[in-house]
């Protein structure tokens, strides 16, 4: 939806450059972060609305041993806490806070911030969505590769022309792992063998013949 | 950012029902659409935005052999033809639809339609947040009772106390498939263990005891 914030004429950015809350922003504290503290987390009972001053936020989302970046807070980027993200400083920043209620009945009597607001929560989707895709689809090939070069690593047999690996799971195994389907398995296979990056022996080991081309594809 | 919406006065399902484009709808077009009809793609050119009259629409993304459904459209939803995303109509649907720069426009005169947009846009990120965790957190619990299930299925061998695999690969190995850690891999395995749904056999068997429990992880 970028395209419908052009005719903002509210500029967020330099209204937070200046030394006090003024216009939309009266009212908002100023508080300063060093780099690294997390600022806000999906369980918090806080709900505030920030405009970041300076420096560089990010918006991550937190597994048990895994963090996945969604986005990047910038000065003039307007955001809450009130996400099921956590938020942490990168840098030193100062944001300009205020807690989300009393900014709603300003909002309601003055909505000139909404565009920007709309403009920070599309691209937070759009980088929602690219992350479900990497996450769903195109990870998939990297998985694999990992997977077959960590095999060839710690159970590989040196050959000729590159390293044999005993592989007893079927394609179907293989794809309920990935959260993928033995078909992308099989063609992402197919693929490789026709590239020469590998070649089956057998029903149950694979040759692995470019192993700098399976590396490339982990990344 | 829902909570910033509730002030909003404009009731975008109440305007939608018309049987005239009225108000922010002046200028709107209505489309009938059939159920199951693509009505946009990532890659179109169009770039429309629209408000549900009737009906319901599913947004979705979609890999080579999978879909994932991300959210659900319906009555006074306001969104957008230019997302990375599908957009299908579940039900016979009525749309009212115009072109995105002349509603920039009318948006920067009346922008009393932005805080619905920020709504819908924030259950977007919201759906979509949770669809990340899943994928890359939640799943993995499913992905691996599943895998060890189809194990069984097709090569187990029946024991006593339920069905034995053999299962050559190391918890290293699972997890680079899964897109997780060896750690995670390890503690799921053990705590499996300690409720007494599986049990490993020496280092290259697993017996399944409890397969209705896996089977329940797997949804």
């Amino acid at each position: 939806m970028a395209t419908t914030c052009k005719q903002s004429t509210l500029d967020l950015a330099a209204l937070a450059r200046n030394d006090r809350p003024e216009g939309l922003l009266e009212g908002f504290v100023l508080r300063e972060l060093p780099g690294g503290q997390l600022f806000s987390t999906p369980g918090s009972h806080r709900d505030e609305v920030f405009v970041v001053r300076s420096g560089k936020l990010r918006v991550y989302l937190a597994g048990e041993n895994r963090e996945l970046s969604l986005s990047f807070l910038e000065p003039g980027d307007i955001f809450t806490t009130h996400t099921p993200t956590y938020i942490e400083t990168v840098t030193l920043a100062e944001l300009w806070v205020m807690d989300t209620e009393t900014f709603a009945y300003r909002l309601a009597r003055d909505p000139s911030a909404t565009p920007e607001m709309m403009r920070v929560l599309g691209r937070m989707l759009n980088d929602a969505v690219y992350l479900i895709e990497d996450l769903a689809f195109r990870e998939v090939p990297a998985r694999l590769a990992r997977f077959l070069l960590g095999l060839a690593e710690r159970r590989g047999k040196s050959h000729t022309n590159g390293w044999l690996i005993a592989l007893d799971l079927g394609t179907e195994d293989i794809a309920s792992l990935l959260g993928s389907t033995r078909q992308t398995v099989s063609s992402l296979i197919n693929q490789w063998e026709r590239s020469g990056i590998l070649q089956r022996q057998g029903r149950h080991s694979v040759l692995l013949i470019k192993c700098d081309i399976l590396a490339s594809l982990c990344q």
